[in-house]
C-alpha cells in the first residue's frame, strides 16, 4: 500500500521539535523543475524515509518556475550525516546532479511565530 | 500580554493548506547571527504578525554560523505583496539590509512526505 495514498500528511515546526533541519535550495531550467519534484518524491519515498532519523521532507516549487526547495527534518545530525554516507542515496544525489544546481545548510529552528 | 510566553506555537507544512511559502536565507558575518534573528523577531512581533494574510513566520539558524532562513507562509500572493509595499515594514528591511544579504523566493508546497 502507498502510504502516501493514506492521508494528509503534515509536518510541523516547532521550537521544541528536537529536530536538525536541512534546507536545501535546488536551481533548475525551468523544463525540469517538475521532474525534480518528482525524483525528490521518489528518492524519499523509496529510501529517505526508511533511512533511521527521517521526520520529513516538504518539498516546495518556487513561482519563478527556476528552483525546488526541500525543507527536511531529521532527528539529529548525526541522522543527517549518516544518510549522505549511504550507498542508496548515491543513485539519487547523481541522478539529480544531471540536470539540477543544489545549495544545502543545516539549521535549527529558532522562533516561530504563528498566526492566533 | 506578549503572546510568544502563552504557548509552544506550531506552524504546520501540508499539501492542502491554502498558503504561500516565502523561503528567505540571509548571510550574516557569524558574530551578527543571533543580532539577526532578533531583528527579524521583533519585525514579525510588532509588524508582520498583524499585517492581512500573515500565517507564520518560522526563523531559523543555521550551524556554520552565517546564516538565518525564514520560512514564512502567508495566505495568497496578494497579501505578501501587499507586506512588500507596506509603509511600516520598510524600517525594518532598512535595519536588516544594513549587515545581511538576503535571497528570498515565493513557493508553493508540492508534497509533504513525513515520517508515520
Amino acid at each position: 500500500m502507498d502510504h502516501r495514498q493514506q492521508e494528509n500528511q503534515v509536518a510541523a515546526i516547532s521550537e521544541e521539535n528536537d529536530v536538525v533541519t536541512l534546507i536545501n535550495v535546488f536551481t533548475v531550467e525551468p523544463q525540469h523543475q517538475q521532474k525534480l519534484v518528482d525524483l525528490l518524491a521518489e528518492a524519499t519515498e523509496k529510501v529517505m524515509r526508511h533511512l533511521p532519523g527521517f521526520v520529513s521532507a516538504n518539498i516546495h516549487k518556487s513561482f519563478d518556475g527556476v528552483r525546488v526547495a526541500n525543507y527536511a527534518q531529521w532527528k539529529s545530525r548525526e541522522h543527517f550525516e549518516a544518510m549522505l554516507k549511504n550507498p542508496a542515496v548515491l543513485p539519487h544525489i547523481g541522478a539529480v546532479m544531471q540536470f539540477a544546481q543544489f545549495d544545502a545548510h543545516l539549521y535549527e529552528v529558532s522562533i516561530v511565530d504563528e498566526h492566533a
